[in-house]
């Protein structure tokens, strides 16, 4: 007997066969083997094929697909040709897992693609439970079973629709972080922008203006220069395109017109530009925290001692209310937004509510800019007014980091004016300005 | 034809029948169109509604019931009286997602309730996979019928019994943080006490009593007072409902009465009691690394350095144990508390054994507090004996928020004393002093 | 009747019954019923059985066990006796939950295990939605019975064969952090040498030869130098058997040959070690940025000031570049630590592509090893050099520390050379170098 549970009284297990007995061949059939699957594989040579898991049949191809419901095809791409020969015992055959070329080659077979997201590594070590598999093929039955195998594999199953719509499920396991990457443009941009900024105005200015070498500051200062500014202007990114979306719409007089595509494209990637707001947000917390522990700060301490060691000593009521101010917002504004990428984790954030949800991430949200806003606001403090601060005529970095963030405010304070904020909430649950009124029944669900 | 994906050979995709051509509306059919189902809009006018999901049909209310499985609810409330006349048409249709009113306008439709969590902003943005939804319904087959479809979006589907037993269900998309709310409440009260005292004692009684202006600690002093005050009393909180439910069932002598009203409600919001002390604590380690960095600290030390600066420097050790005592239990609390959070998590906690899961918040939760209670006690220290603690005949906070742990620690040390756990186990295993011991075969299977 | 929820017009719910009125089988009942079915118990004096849940019956075992589908034991393991005699009644009736004994008592019954990984704690709470299930059993048919009614519970079910395969899913419940076992021991074995050696190198040193009494370190300094040391160590140990297999493979010229046993376990415990590393690595992180506002500290400054007051300061330019990168490095190496250790959140990880989750887990991973390297690297600079270093001949803890994490780097740098690096990768795509290249058709699909 194939079977290895045979002492069980129910109907024999469902018989899987699988093309290739390579690593994820040999993987696959044993993760069918553990969940109570009968396994054969096909071979083109049987009987000299490496060790199996324990319990599998090895046969020819075409005698495994014969008596097998599904078909894995776990053969590399350049040797598929093998699969026109077995056009008909293929016919009707349930394959998930395949390669586009092989639709193409059996069209008789019901083909359901998606379980290529997974790894031979994954399959290895048991990390399937709990996995997303993304299921498309165009016939629903052979997508039926594909799912209940996939789901007693511990996978979690989503429905992608048919083959035809589904390129990206096939490219999926070769994507690296495809929809980080504008994100990440940025951030390297404006980085790179504010490091070479700040080395001309703060490194190289010391170096011509005063022959002074603080070449050092690159390491920490500058970083915690960087970092900060970086991550204000992100997190301001991540709601000016809510805002212009509202100017937008007010402008249009309805919603249903779709937005410019870089707008769409914007407005999708938001996430990701606030998580790696607050990555920049961390660094800069722990790069200011380490400040005191520095060779440079603790020679700065000593210095001022010794310069003014027979005056007494003033204490500034207003910058110690300054500095303290300016600790305190920071620490609060990071808290808020820790909390903010808290509630992005899938596991989080599946279990709020529409109302809990639209909360944190449009009224917490919006308070974190706000409270990251005035931490800069009030480290550029008096500077506007010196003259020592516009060295070569420059602006300093905390001032150009203001612009994106002020302006977004102030967009966002407009809108929510209530001469106009009615329009654009009566345009958002659907009101037209340019269109008869609908009739009844057929109004603009947007709360449900 | 109507279907869109006519390609496959399988069965005919079922077709969903959306009523309302909103945003809501809209969204709903672009998801069924993508996850493999034909979709029909039913409207009042079909051919005057706005652009819609591409593939999909209009058609009137009626034609558009007639033949589909099920009707999707997509309208205002107030524009539901149209439901009413259609009574016939939707007699034994499945209906997720309707309001209260609907069922009760066409009592024959099988109503299954639920999807109503799922926000328009969700199934535009593909926010759908693994988001849980909770189903109820009088008709397990409608039931059945919405669990398959709701699982083909990527959805987890939790049943909730019957409709009648479901009006949280229905109330919970409009709902803020209802769990957290007396958590929150207790959490605002208690820094709004500590709030007020700490002014008084500190900063007005400066100000009073030695003229001296130190408003500017409002900002991160006072701060880093309320934050560790609040959080250990809330850590204390978590464990003292529980020590307390200890007490009852050893002087009720049995496990089978339910505990008053005030105890059960508390116990429910310890996991919230809990993240809101982390919070804090959090924030009190933050305001305690930026000490260093701010400016009152740096005239403090200038100030301490001019003050003595012919005598020999005395290094004291005793202060060096205590401070870096304090330290060193806070930085162990602290993360042990942190790590009782990440398993509070739900895909963290939901990964541990039962064994475990009580191991970490049993155990490592009474270590945590330990521990912070303890760094409390260093903190406070010497300053029970010194009068000048005792500000205008005030106690100082540190011996306040010494109360609740401290009675908190002695209940809990009482009830693992092996003559009061040993009852305490028998009655937790099902043990009542007043009656007959139970018969074989029925006792208590507590620990299965 | 029975039926809590009659009204609706769908097929009756399904009975469940539940043997025992224990705290288990209370809750389990509440469940169930809220989750639309019907419940009755058995008991062998169902007239005194205390309170049940509302809507539940109570009949004699025999009786209650003749309507039911599933029967749900939850009575103690001592008192299984009566099972025996039940035999007849039970024969082909589904049984989720029974311990072993069961099976062997009543051996007709449809026996599935793995609900016994719920405590009654979580029936208690409502906490079953998203947690894990394992289910094992012969019969296939009640497998998908009771994975249903798990399902319909909010659980998610992971098939894992038949009984006997499944003696771990017995043990699950009582389990202790199995896979943390070893690396616990690994990381407080480490602990525990370098406090020692720690103690004896600075404590006792300090003491014997300079007659000065420093225990007061052993709080923070000690523990921010084992902290750090442990954390690297541990680190490098994650990355060191993936090289050494590398190395075998290349030996063995295949990779179809097991690998020795203590090595396949250290592979399955790389996790565990690194989330404790990066455990450690926090501790080390707040230690360090805590030191400026201890006592010692600040005495030290102040001392220093003394010094030499007369003097004037000298800025050491190498010493600022040389601190300020020890912190920068470290900074970095412990923010990408913190990555990894997210995508090593369940619900985090699930959602990366294969390709993804391996850019993480390998390209930042060596470049956290590399940064943590460096970072120590640069702590130890010119201690080498120095005689004073080498108290009592002893090397320091910086430098024990380097020996895993360079040879773990050395190792993985010969492994991507080209010349290196192309044989093995042909190895892991299965080339052997002792056999025949095999045929076509058949060739090993690593990379699917």
């Amino acid at each position: 007997m194939l079977h290895p549970l045979a002492s069980g009284d129910g109907p024999e297990p469902e018989l899987m066969c699988i093309f290739g007995t390579g690593d994820l061949g040999r993987s696959l059939g044993l993760c069918l083997l553990q969940s109570g699957y009968r396994v054969v594989y096909g071979s083109r040579r049987p009987h000299s094929c490496g060790p199996l898991p324990e319990g599998a049949q090895v046969m020819t191809h075409e005698e495994s697909a014969r008596s097998a419901k599904m078909i894995f095809v776990c053969v590399h791409r350049e040797h598929y040709e093998f699969l026109e020969k077995m056009a008909p015992q293929l016919e009707r055959k349930v394959s998930p897992n395949p390669f586009c070329v092989f639709s193409r080659l059996v069209p008789k077979a019901a083909v359901v693609k998606g379980l290529n997201t997974l790894s031979t590594w994954a399959l290895q070590n048991g990390l399937l439970a709990g996995r997303q598999v993304y299921l498309c093929g165009n016939n629903g039955e052979a997508k039926r079973d594909v799912a209940e195998m996939a789901t007693k594999l511990g996978l979690t199953v989503v429905d992608k629709g048919s083959l035809s719509a589904a390129k990206e499920v096939e490219d999926f396991p070769l994507q690296l972080f495809p929809e980080w990457r504008m994100p990440l443009y940025v951030a390297f941009g404006l980085s790179a922008f504010f490091f070479l900024y700040l080395v001309i105005r703060d490194i190289i200015y010391a170096y011509v203006e005063n022959d002074e070498d603080i070449s050092y500051r690159i390491m920490i200062s500058l970083a915690n220069k960087i970092t900060p500014v970086v991550s204000l202007i992100m997190l301001s990114l991540c709601y000016l395109p809510g805002a212009i979306a509202g100017f937008l719409q007010l402008y249009r007089g309805t919603k249903y017109r779709r937005f410019p595509n870089w707008l769409d494209r914007w407005m999708l990637c938001r996430k990701q530009l606030g998580l790696l707001a607050l990555g920049f947000a961390l660094l800069h917390a722990i790069y200011t925290l380490i400040i005191p522990a520095r060779y440079s700060d603790r020679q700065r301490v000593i210095s001022n001692v010794k310069k003014n060691t027979t005056t007494p000593l003033y204490f500034d009521n207003t910058s110690a209310w300054r500095t303290d101010s300016l600790y305190a917002l920071g620490i609060l504004g990071f808290f808020l937004f820790v909390l903010l990428g808290l509630t992005s984790l899938p596991s989080v954030g599946g279990t709020l509510s529409w109302r809990e949800f639209s909360f944190v991430q449009s009224t917490l949200g919006y308070l974190t800019l706000f409270l990251s806003t005035a931490h800069c606001y009030i480290y550029a403090w008096d500077k506007f007014l010196r003259k020592s601060t516009y060295k070569w005529y420059t602006p300093p970095d905390s001032m150009l980091c203001l612009i994106v963030p002020s302006v977004t405010l102030v967009l966002k304070l407009v809108l929510v004016l209530p001469c106009v904020n009615r329009p654009l909430m009566r345009i958002r649950q659907g009101w037209e300005r340019n269109r008869l009124k609908d009739e009844m029944g057929e109004l603009k669900a947007t709360n449900m």
